[in-house]
């Protein structure tokens, strides 16, 4: 039988009434995307915005008066200062003639506003304009001279690709290196899931290599070693080496010796080292200390420069907790000029990052000196910021260390508590009828019960039948102690109904 | 001949020195990566750069004192100055405290003030913070009510996603649309890059539908119905079709009836519409004007609310040109609630697009109104921009219509003059020789004898047999006469040599 065409539109349009013909659907959307998660902002998040907007709206229902998101490292909404003298600069470039404005010189610091002359004199355009697509030259040389203050060692300009914060970079990196499913890259269990989002998004494999919880969180190069070689029985490439350092949600430092074996590691197997160091401000252990993966892998010598690796920074951690600016850094070295090429390429194509970002990418790297106005007060909020954000590392911790059923690792760095709860059978199989992750339902839980937004281990991966959550460090001081105290009682009461 | 394991390793090591072993190299990077093409950014890009550098180090070598960068819409590279009202609300919001320090109410508008006020109090943890993935609601609700204003129709926040420029807007619809190379978008030719760039990176197949350069660059459906059907017989799902209007590099504005047709076209052929609107205040023609593709949409009544579109915008362009800024956003409409939550998600993976950015399209989308402070002036500059803007593409087309063998159709909108330059055989041989497609040459030659800086036409796709070069309209007035005192002498001696 054949049907009138003007019938099969008729059909046509019925069924497009109820969308089966839509394009962006469930079933036709790219599965890619669809598989990766993100659970850092996922429904506990939309959840406790939910919560935020009932509060706001006089809503008396809930058993908490306020929301407490410690669910991401973002500072400033948690009342963190940013450095005045960033913010001053920013301001400054950003108005023609301001700079030379009579009230601006009562309004900001001398140095500040000559640093705001340098970035207009090196700006074409202003900050409006769009820049290089690697960034700014004379930022990028900005981090330059830093990282050779660093590390030791002189680093090129050129090789130093400014970006949207290190999420961008991240993502660019694995677009370079894999090819398709059956490109593998090695993450961290647990690991940050900008990771594993990234890896599914571009059609890659992860192959998850297990931090030891026992010993601190270490990273052992024989769990790396039985990871490439269970993935290689699998048929599969592996293209590159994901390392956290300051760890995230961990927070363990790992030691130079590590470091070495890790690159003699990535040596031997021919993978790209990617080191995601962005906490590298943030070391609050005893005897511990941030060393770079560039100048351990340059401390080696010749024999090891045919390494690859990858270095990520951004201005959203430390002390400068810049998140809304998005501003970071990407150094690439021991890598081709084929692919540089490329990565240059990749980001022409979104043009360039955002100036001020890359200014405060600047400011970063090159902060108020000795003599300079701001150099005192700088020196007063980095040392304040990052001792109180010790001390609440500490407390934390202690407190979670307390609780039935519940151990935590000590937080060595960056800005997080990874702490591994024992839940009863009971609430295992009261999150199984609702459908969840058993860590996910202990966090739901907490949130309900205290408006505390921390995210369940699940969302970072975890070794099989333990359950952790994570919270961030940056509740204020006093705030430290209500999230204590609201999470005894909570925790209490969810081993009592369920124990 | 079993080879002892250490033999083995020095072999490896012997390889790797000769970088054999590397992982990002031309042979093993993503080839999708290396396939994509950037033109508007590429080697006369960078060969202009390298020229800009050797002038101001003093070099006297060059025939010509300056580079003159007309590849780009970079409007502030080119002297254009900033609204001012945008720039003192980003100085305001930046300094803790700044809003109400006396010396303040010298250096900046009431109104400014107010607004910096206002999105102090609505931005939680200010610009240093993380915002909501989609943005900001407090600008989602200015775009929303802006939406309303523009269109007469009243726009959900919801559905309004505030991104880094409009670029990785396009990507990101990109990426949830294309699940392999037999998925295809319909891109015009000539395009801007961006679609072919990222088509390619995401690994689907463009197809092509030709823009009627003998009809000022007209969009007809007949071609899509001639694009489509090639298409699917070379065995590919058609998923979207990409439109730019105003046209980039073309100049064209589409009538409502032509619209309709398209919107039509979708709505038959089950394919979302991308509608690239980012040069909506750049119309000079008489008697055009530019309408929305979601107004266009919404008249046409409920018969039509499957039809899936999405539609982008951007601080770049316009007569604010903050193209450094990197703000845009995307309204998804028609859209599926699923496909709204994976675009939340694909977000939510770099956290937030920059705060500033989106500051600044609360500002575009929300300027000064009748009665504030600023008004009168934001009017001014505006009404100077956009009228400068006018006379210079008048201007430039004539010019180029002057030359021999050269056609250039009106730039009705958007930023640029698209011009076919009919190359004499000797032209294209000395092209070929030199490994470059004919219009390359052409332009890399103005370059080198000029310092003008255009793309090709091979960049943005042509007719095959037809050449032609994008220039911007951007250059101030007065350089507009250099311009093109510099091209009409470049054109007659490149002529003579090759006629």
């Amino acid at each position: 039988m054949r049907v009138p065409a003007s019938s099969l539109r008729w059909l046509r349009r019925q069924a497009a009434a109820t969308r089966s013909f839509a394009v962006l659907t469930r079933e036709s959307i790219n599965p890619r995307v669809l598989q990766a998660e993100y659970a850092v902002r996922g429904p506990l998040v939309l959840r406790s915005l939910e919560y935020t907007k009932r509060l706001a709206n006089g809503d008396k229902s809930l058993p908490f008066d306020k929301v407490i998101p410690c669910n991401i490292g973002n500072p400033h909404i948690l009342k963190q200062q940013p450095i005045e003298f960033h913010r001053q600069v920013l301001a400054l470039v950003n108005v023609p003639g301001l700079v030379d404005a009579p009230e601006a010189q009562a309004l900001f610091q001398p140095d500040a506003i000559a640093r705001a002359k340098f970035y207009l004199k090196n700006i074409p355009g202003g900050t409006g304009a769009y820049g290089h697509s690697k960034g700014v030259e004379a930022v990028r040389q900005e981090v330059a001279a830093f990282l050779e203050r660093r590390d030791g060692y002189s680093a090129d300009p050129e090789d130093i690709y400014l970006t949207d914060g290190a999420s961008p970079a991240v993502q660019n990196s694995l677009m370079a290196l894999i090819r398709n499913e059956d490109d593998a890259i090695l993450a961290p269990i647990p690991q940050y899931p900008l990771y594993s989002a990234a890896i599914a998004i571009n059609g890659g494999t992860l192959v998850g290599y297990y931090l030891d919880e026992s010993k601190g969180w270490a990273m052992t190069v024989t769990e790396l070693a039985r990871a490439v070689k269970e993935a290689r029985a699998n048929g599969k490439t592996v293209r590159a080496l994901a390392v956290i350092n300051p760890g995230n949600p961990t927070g363990q430092c790992l030691t130079v010796e590590n470091q070495q074996d890790i690159i003699k590691f990535c040596q031997k197997e021919d993978i790209v080292l990617l080191a995601d160091e962005v906490y590298q401000e943030n070391v609050y252990a005893k005897g511990k200390s941030f060393v770079s993966f560039r100048k351990v892998l340059k401390d080696m010598g010749e024999a090891y420069n045919d390494v690859e690796l990858i270095s990520f920074h951004s201005v959203s951690k430390g002390f400068t907790g810049e998140c809304g600016r998005r501003g970071g850094y990407m150094e690439l070295v021991n890598i081709s000029d084929c692919a540089k090429e490329q990565f240059y390429k990749m980001m022409s194509v979104n043009l360039c990052s955002n100036i001020e970002g890359q200014l405060m990418v600047g400011m970063m790297t090159n902060p108020p000196k000795e003599g300079d106005a701001s150099y005192a007060r700088y020196c007063e909020q980095r040392d304040t910021i990052l001792g109180s954000l010790k001390r609440r590392a500490i407390k934390l911790v202690n407190a979670f260390n307390q609780l039935e059923g519940v151990t935590c690792n000590e937080t060595e760095g960056a800005m997080y508590t990874f702490a591994q709860v024992r839940l009863p059978p009971k609430a295992v199989e009261a999150a199984k009828k609702k459908g969840m992750a058993p860590d996910a339902f202990y966090c739901m839980e907490m949130l309900d019960k205290t408006g505390i937004v921390v995210v369940p281990g699940s969302g970072f991966g975890q070794e099989e039948g333990t359950w952790h959550f994570r919270s961030t460090i940056l509740p204020p001081e006093d705030a430290v102690d209500e999230v204590i105290e609201k999470t005894v009682k909570f925790h209490a009461a969810f081993m009592d109904e369920y124990r």
